[in-house]
């Protein structure tokens, strides 16, 4: 078993997530409570430009910016590309054997009302494993397989061979969130603990399944000719995640008050609902199915 | 009694408040809404720069920008000094005898949960007779009466002799929620009826006094030196509006979970909590009385 050397977390990738914003401040005003026996954890803001002016980007979102092939191309030159450049030095390079850390975190929210949740996109085993430790010890975690929006998974933690998001809501952009700023730190704690355990070969024996919510498809909102977005979120599935839908249930109600319906057969569950960042993706919610997956 | 000739009702004020924004597309789309027998409606998107780019604003808060002396001032050029320059020819001049309309109705939203309100910042008795029917039809209607934290009071609704804004949340910047959409259209179809009642000289017998919320004082974050926030607002207060307050009761938590209380002797009630948009402003929340004043 190869040891964990070195783990990052990871805050402010966007500016106006303050969870993480604070969590990092909270962590350079008291290092100490990020450090454990055996590997070093580095914590950084790795969005300084856009923290400053409390938007979730400069020029681009940063957590889609981490494409190989871009990383390699100097022309690329918005503010977000040379931030994925250097974070990719310091932290990766992606893809590398030898990276400079071995995990990283990286602490979003979420307009969306996605509790306590982790975002993998990662087949390591390790991660994984952590997953299966955290699903022990924070009951109230939703673990989530991201399929990913773009062809190859750009994240901030995709620089490291292992990693994840935590994405905690609902938090409106911009605000502070006491209760999820608490429960965030108290799981990165836990993340922590995981990794000294598993340097000193002290973990328990971890469930070897467990439930997730495994990533089936993005859904738009309903649009007019001119892609402008006509309906609202139902207010059935407003202030929900992870959120069952059958064919019949109301997605949707338009400006007019007319209800837009699930016409699909199977059974879904919906997350990611009304997420604010998503309207100019094209998102109103994501469509996952509960699996049960083994871990080990 | 002077009739009303034209009412105005503003979005998109705030780029990123989308109930506003949402709801005067829906009246480009359907004027008919908004028509009356005996007066003329207007509407329109007062700031489509932010509106595109989805924020608050482009260079400066819109919503702060009609101060009088300014509006003359021919060196003042931001966006959005230029837009001020614009509507409040459209609209005003501010303090004129005679200007184009006779009440605005600003369209606003809020990260705070404010549920259905409006704020008014106007001593005129056909503010405060549209208030004590709206008392009436809308009881879920919070009235605040907002001091204001400009020395001259410049919203939107200042360029006409009568108005408000009408404020409704929780809902995160960036956002269109269904529900608080349809009670905003609902509470807009209410104030047009009372204008063309108040024409017709049918207007009910309407309350001589009415409770409202009267602003005490604006409430900054706890600072440290350098300024930055180094508290959240308690989760006690979190998720609610209008929510009393005494001595003891908690305010803020800090960072590292140490909770900081009111310690005035009065009781008040706390309101507009933990806005997004009041960060920068160095607002947390505002404390106001609540009072019945006599309205006719």
């Amino acid at each position: 078993m190869r040891k964990i050397k070195t783990v990052a977390i990871t805050g402010g990738t966007h500016g106006n997530e303050l969870t993480g914003v604070y969590l990092i401040k909270k962590f350079f005003k008291n290092p100490d409570l990020v450090k454990r026996s055996n590997f070093e954890t580095l914590f950084m803001h790795t969005n300084l430009g856009a923290m400053k002016q409390c938007t979730r980007y400069v020029d681009k979102d940063l957590n889609r910016t981490f494409v190989t092939q871009d990383l390699a191309d100097p022309s690329r030159c918005t503010y977000e590309d040379i931030l994925a450049k250097n974070l990719n030095e310091k932290l990766g390079p992606k893809g590398s054997k030898n990276p400079h850390v071995d995990f990283i975190v990286d602490l979003h929210s979420t307009t969306s009302d996605m509790g306590l949740s982790i975002i993998i996109d990662n087949d390591s085993p390790l991660v994984w494993k952590l997953a299966a430790y955290l699903s022990v010890h924070e009951p109230k975690l939703h673990i989530f397989r991201w399929k990913g929006d773009t062809a190859e998974v750009s994240f901030v933690n995709s620089i490291a061979p292992n990693g994840f998001a935590i994405e905690v809501g609902p938090i409106p952009q911009g605000v502070l969130r006491a209760d999820l700023f608490f429960e965030t730190e108290t799981l990165v704690q836990k993340i922590l603990d995981f990794f000294e355990k598993y340097n000193n070969n002290t973990l328990e024996t971890l469930p070897k399944e467990i439930e997730i919510y495994n990533h089936i498809k993005l859904v738009d909102f309903p649009r007019d000719k001119k892609g402008e977005i006509k309906a609202a979120v139902h207010p059935n599935l407003q202030d929900h995640g992870y959120i069952k839908v059958q064919k019949g249930d109301p997605l949707f109600i338009d400006l007019e008050g007319r209800v837009i319906y699930y016409e699909e057969e199977a059974d879904v569950y919906a997350l990611f609902i009304n997420e604010a960042a998503y309207y100019e993706k094209g998102f109103a919610m994501c469509f996952a199915e509960k699996k049960t997956i083994k871990v080990s």
